[in-house]
Parts: structure tokens; C-alpha cells; sequence
């Protein structure tokens, strides 16, 4: 953009805000300027808090996941059920199955999943280190969490092999049609794949 | 929202974002993840160039725009054209002025718009400071370049009551913009003829 700001101070902070995924020009021009009505304490708490973030948050030594100190929260809670490994993606999914509270396990986050299109192979991934958990021992139950893709389906398949001969049970979380979705709107890859891994009615509904 | 992160520093980091307008929490926790990925040192310029603004811009003291000294780059420019002074509601109006490359004079910021639903009557704004430029003489033109809305016109009137007897030709930008459009989000050659065919104030008043 051709846009001349009469201010260098202004034009970096654009630039910096403009840098950011799904920021563009005008956004970050707003952003900035409401930083500006603000208290200077609020700014310089913002400033503060994304340094301290970016230069003092862990990754847990034993999940991966983000965490202040070497291991994190999870890994540390000794209410958890240590028996089980859920094997995500990235942290925001960790998130999301904390969000459910339903899930009383550990996790192992892989730091992305297998795209031959994008470059990635297992040796970019935590999947070793997942391995080793596994077989240290401890640990009855693997449950693959990762996305319904072809990528998601390539990890699973990668990591069921590494995890051949071990003493586990290895689970993928149930896929199907969203609770509340009706029938005649759900895609037909789910739906299909919902019938054919059905479940005995008692099961669900205990 | 319930979530909780594992990170005191992410829930700072992600709580930071959040408080700008139009970030939700999953943009935020985004926008985190993604600093994260970045080398350190563009995250200290990062939080850097924001503070090093909110501290350090200062308005101009003629005209009351951004700037990094006492006056601003326009203000202080002598191939401006001195008797003209476009008056506009905010910064971001300078900017797209000056983006059209069509006018060539002075600016004078209001820092608002006569509201009074919303409790922002003339003296919030740079409007006695207008009058003075005015009266210290050396002004033959002023352009109200005002958002043709409902605040706009009545901006525009109290400006036109408060200048009358100068001996100065007052004009609006003309009505290119479409009405119910703010000038920061108008096409810059709309909002370019606009200023070049600038009409009389009394005449499209009548």
C-alpha cells in the first residue's frame, strides 16, 4: 500500500499489528489507534504480558503442551488419570478437550501432524517422545485425537505402527453426526462413517 | 468464558488481545500461538513499536494530528498550500485524504464529531483552536470534509455559525461520498473528487 503516515511512530506500530495473520492495513490502523485512547499503564501492561509470554512460556517436558513451569499443570496434577495419553494436534485442541471436562487423562501434543504437501514428517512431530511415554510403561490407553483428514488419518496410521506390539488399548475419538445436528444436513462422509461404526444403544446411553 | 489455560503467561498473553476491539478469545489465543512461532527479538519489536508509540506520539499543535515532533510533517511542510485548511473528525480522515494525493493544503483535526447521543458536545473538540487559526488570519479557504451523516451536518453548522464574518470562502467536500458512508472506508477516487469538486457551504445548504 502507497499509504504515507505523517508519523514513523504510527507506521511502526501498523506495520507491527499489520503483521499479524488476518490483520490487515485498516484493522491494524484502528488497533493502534484505540491503544492510543487508552490508559498508558493498560499499554504498557499489553506490551509487557505478550513479552513475558513470548519469552518465558515453557513447553511441558513431558506433553508439550504450553505451561510456566517444565512440566505443566496437567502433567502435575496428581488427580489426573495417568493411565491414559490423548494424542492432539496443537495446544488450542488440548483446550478444547479441557473445555468439555470430560476427559480426566494426560495428553501429548505432537506440534502438528504429517503433510507430506507441507513438508512435515514424524521426525517434525513429538512422536518419539510419545512412543517412549508408551513404553516406559504405566500407560494402558493411547487415544488418538487428531483431525478427520486425510492428514489426521495418515498420523493415526503412522503412530498405530510405532505403537505396534504394545501392551495398550488404541482408541480414536468417535466420529459422527454433532449432537443437535439433524440428519438431512450432516455431510455424507460422517454420516456414513456414523452408521457404519454404530454402537449398541446401551452403550451411548448410560 | 470457562477456559482455562494451562499458562498463567497465555491466559495474560491471550486476556491482552482480547481487550482490543473486534479480537474474541479464540482470535486471541491465535494470535498468541502465532507470536509464539516468531524469533524473539520481532516479538520485542513487536511490543516495542507499541509502546515506543502510545509513549512518545504527540498530537500537532497547529493542526492536532499524529506526529512524532511538536509539528506535524504536513504542518511544517512549506509546499503546502497554507490557505486551505481541510477540517476532518479523526486521523484516519488525514490519511485518506492525503491517500487521494488530491489535496495539497492544511488540515485541522476535531478529534470527534458533534454527538449528542453520545455526550460529545463542541467544546470536546479542536474547534476553538479552528476559529483562532482562522482569525490569525492568512486563511482563504475552509473545507469541511466532514462524514455526511446526521453528527456531520450538525458539526458542520455550528463550525459555519462559529466562522461567520471571516472573510474566507467555506466549503464541504463534495456529496460523492455516498450518504451513510464514513470517509475512512470510501474509495479514494470518490472520496478524491469529492475534494476537487468541493461546493460553496451556502449553496448546498439552501
Amino acid at each position: 500500500m502507497s499509504e504515507q503516515f505523517s508519523s514513523q511512530l504510527l507506521e511502526r506500530a501498523v506495520d507491527a499489528f499489520s503483521g499479524l495473520p488476518g490483520v490487515g492495513r485498516k484493522t491494524a490502523l484502528r488497533l493502534v489507534l484505540f491503544l492510543l485512547k487508552q490508559d498508558s499503564e493498560i499499554v504498557k501492561t499489553f506490551a509487557q504480558s505478550i513479552l513475558d509470554f513470548r519469552n518465558n512460556v515453557k513447553f511441558c517436558k513431558t506433553c508439550h503442551n504450553l505451561s510456566d513451569t517444565d512440566e505443566c499443570e496437567i502433567c502435575g496434577n496428581p488427580k489426573r488419570d495417568r493411565r491414559k495419553i490423548c494424542v492432539v494436534e496443537n495446544v488450542q485442541d488440548v483446550l478444547a478437550i479441557e473445555n468439555t471436562q470430560q476427559y480426566q487423562g494426560l495428553y501429548h501434543v505432537l506440534g502438528g501432524i504429517i503433510s507430506p504437501m507441507e513438508g512435515v514428517g514424524p521426525s517434525d512431530l513429538e512422536i518419539n517422545s510419545l512412543v517412549e511415554r508408551v513404553k516406559a510403561g504405566d500407560v494402558d490407553e493411547v487415544i488418538l485425537a487428531l483431525s478427520p483428514t486425510m492428514e489426521g488419518d495418515t498420523t493415526n496410521f503412522y503412530i498405530s505402527r510405532r505403537l505396534e506390539g504394545q501392551n495398550i488399548a488404541l482408541t480414536t475419538i468417535a466420529r459422527g453426526v454433532s449432537i443437535g445436528d439433524t440428519l438431512e444436513y450432516a455431510d455424507e462422509v460422517t454420516l456414513g462413517r456414523s452408521i457404519v461404526n454404530r454402537v449398541a444403544f446401551k452403550e451411548q446411553n448410560h
